[in-house]
């Protein structure tokens, strides 16, 4: 290919935003663009990480919901699966090549069950969390019935109030019947604290973290008791990870934004008083948006709006700039204070998004950029995946 | 086909929430679903609401994306067309058979031009908006390369606050120049008030649409003093059409939500303090949402979060019970409250949006169901298609 890479000689409708060799100005927006080099940078600075506390990683993909980022961060940053909310996810990740995957989440409708025990046909471990007596038996059957193995984390709920069960004798009983169960495994604990990751200072959380850790050690022992070890004792976020890495009861993290970083992450602070978007990640996933109008001298209207990203973590953060602020976002627009009229038509900006895991779901494409350089462009493969 | 639908046969991965013929009960969740009977009936009437103001009613396709629902629109209702955001939403319409399309945007990037300019070769009439004088060379000169036609409106800005020129001057001069240059034709006037249709009171949406009826009047005058007609004096949306459709200036009106409903556009009242979604429209749309966990006695857990809906709006409300209620969205997951423990594993739960338009457009489907069955499955047409 030895022509420069354009639009013009595709059909009406091809709608990718970007075609590989494109320069950076050409791309059309609104579109999900990566700077692969900070995307890279922060792929393999978790792995050391991980890597220095003696813990596996296994990566969050419903963040990014990309077989090739889940890819990237198995090569570079040493990732030993993924981890993903859904059925119809964990069947991408499996059908693009991950060999280890957990649904981190509840499976109870039995088509879905069916679907789960499919799973490792597609070549892929298949493991799932249970916070429930009932759902063992129907796991079971639907193992049986394909002639494979679910292997079961018990959940605890340590906190985000969602899932799980409270009590270390729930947690017993359950892994014991799980234990017993045909078809399946006892694989050991999810312990996913969520609700603490976006408390702002470091304190606060490590003090959430240190509740969870006490109920899952409390947990881990009893089972050992039973004679139940645990393979498997997972959770950590991007606001957390180092508590759970360094806790001496969790052996995988599940850490997912860390990668692509957002506004509402990048707020929170570090030990040392820091935000985490100012030296601990780098914001590597950007809306590229275009302004389409500036019919009054004081403000921009952008093209990026609620089609385009998710708001229920607050406004997009302009990149790079504080001369002007996206202050409004309607369904199909968003508008930008430019109070200096330093903006003008067709010039582009980059958002960083408020919530980068519902925003990535909203788009079909993400454009990976280097140098100037439109260098991939890659599917949100399991974008939509809602099952 | 004898055998009733299942997904039994189905390869894994075959991601469709439902087939035609199966029970509402067997519905895959977290997905769109359509009460067909409701939608029709929204639909009939306000193609009934127009013929007797005696405007024209062009449909609002950015809210449902859907070819589907704007055939249905044109069949049931009279619909003269459809409007929508974006060229390649437009593209959608148009190669889906709908013959008038009007992006009631401006389109600036060179790429996105020339791509409307496209549009006719499709079969449909392309109208896009103009605000900006600058505009106009380029869409003609793109209109020109084709041997297409752009038909083009200049956008009032009547209080959204966002595109189109608030001065008649501005109109007119605009207005000239599209009249003047090749390949174009100057069709009218875009008018839409949005940031008015969701103000509770009927007398406070009425006192915004005085002012934007007066600005459209005055525009039309100084036009027509000029030789220049307008065959499209457009505006107006689900909390508003009826002073747009009463007010002797506007010919189109270009609603929406009116044919789903949404949770934020049911609470407004209409001229009787009743309010919209209490007989003036029925909800047709619903997130259709299963119980996946219920650990705790007094909360269940659904499997509709944020990458089901879009909660800049507020969050979905649940249909038909006042038992439970939806308090908490998170990624993946909604928690129900049930103080009373009504619901059990795998209950289905119908919500309604906080707001149609951005939560359609994370979905790949529309499930249609008509008495306890699936009747149809149709695609989201142009969900994504945001350049």
């Amino acid at each position: 290919m030895n022509a420069p890479a354009t639009f013009e000689n595709l059909e009406v409708g091809f709608d990718v935003p970007a075609l590989p060799g494109m320069a950076e100005a050409d791309i059309q927006t609104p579109c999900l663009v990566l700077d692969l080099d900070a995307l890279e940078r922060n792929v393999e600075k978790m792995g050391q990480l991980a890597r220095q506390m003696g813990v596996r990683h296994r990566v969050h993909g419903k963040m990014h919901k990309s077989v090739d980022v889940a890819l990237l961060q198995e090569k570079l940053g040493g990732s030993c699966g993924v981890c993903c909310q859904k059925v119809s996810e964990a069947e991408v990740f499996a059908r693009g090549g991950i060999k280890d995957v957990l649904v981190s989440n509840q499976v109870r409708d039995p088509a879905k069950i069916d679907r789960l025990a499919r799973l490792p046909k597609l070549g892929a471990r298949a493991i799932c969390c249970v916070d429930d007596l009932a759902n063992v038996a129907d796991l079971s059957a639907a193992a049986a019935r394909h002639g494979t193995q679910i292997e079961c984390l018990v959940e605890i709920d340590c906190g985000a109030g969602r899932c799980g069960v409270t009590r270390t004798s729930d947690v017993v009983e359950i892994a014991k019947a799980i234990d017993a169960a045909e078809g399946l495994r006892f694989a050991g604990l999810q312990a996913y604290q969520g609700a603490m990751q976006h408390l702002d200072e470091y304190e606060d959380r490590k003090a959430k973290i240190d509740v969870a850790v006490a109920m899952v050690r409390d947990a881990v022992e009893a089972l050992k008791a039973e004679g139940l070890e645990c393979d498997i004792v997972g959770g950590g976020g991007t606001g957390s990870y180092y508590f759970e890495g360094n806790s001496g009861v969790y052996n995988e993290l599940q850490c997912g934004s860390y990668a692509f970083m957002d506004a509402d992450y990048g707020r929170i602070l570090d030990q040392d008083g820091n935000r985490i978007d100012e030296g601990e990640w780098e914001n590597a996933l950007f809306i590229l948006t275009s302004v389409m109008s500036h019919a009054k001298a004081d403000k921009a209207i952008v093209d990026a709006g609620l089609k385009a990203q998710s708001v229920d973590s607050g406004l997009p953060v302009i990149f790079g700039r504080t001369d002007v602020e996206y202050v409004k976002c309607s369904d199909e627009h968003g508008v930008v204070a430019d109070p200096d009229g330093r903006l003008k038509v067709n010039d582009k900006l980059r958002l960083v998004p408020g919530h980068c895991d519902p925003t990535c779901n909203v788009h079909d494409w993400y454009v990976g950029v280097r140098d100037g350089k439109v260098e991939v462009v890659w599917p949100v493969s399991a974008r939509g995946k809602a099952y």
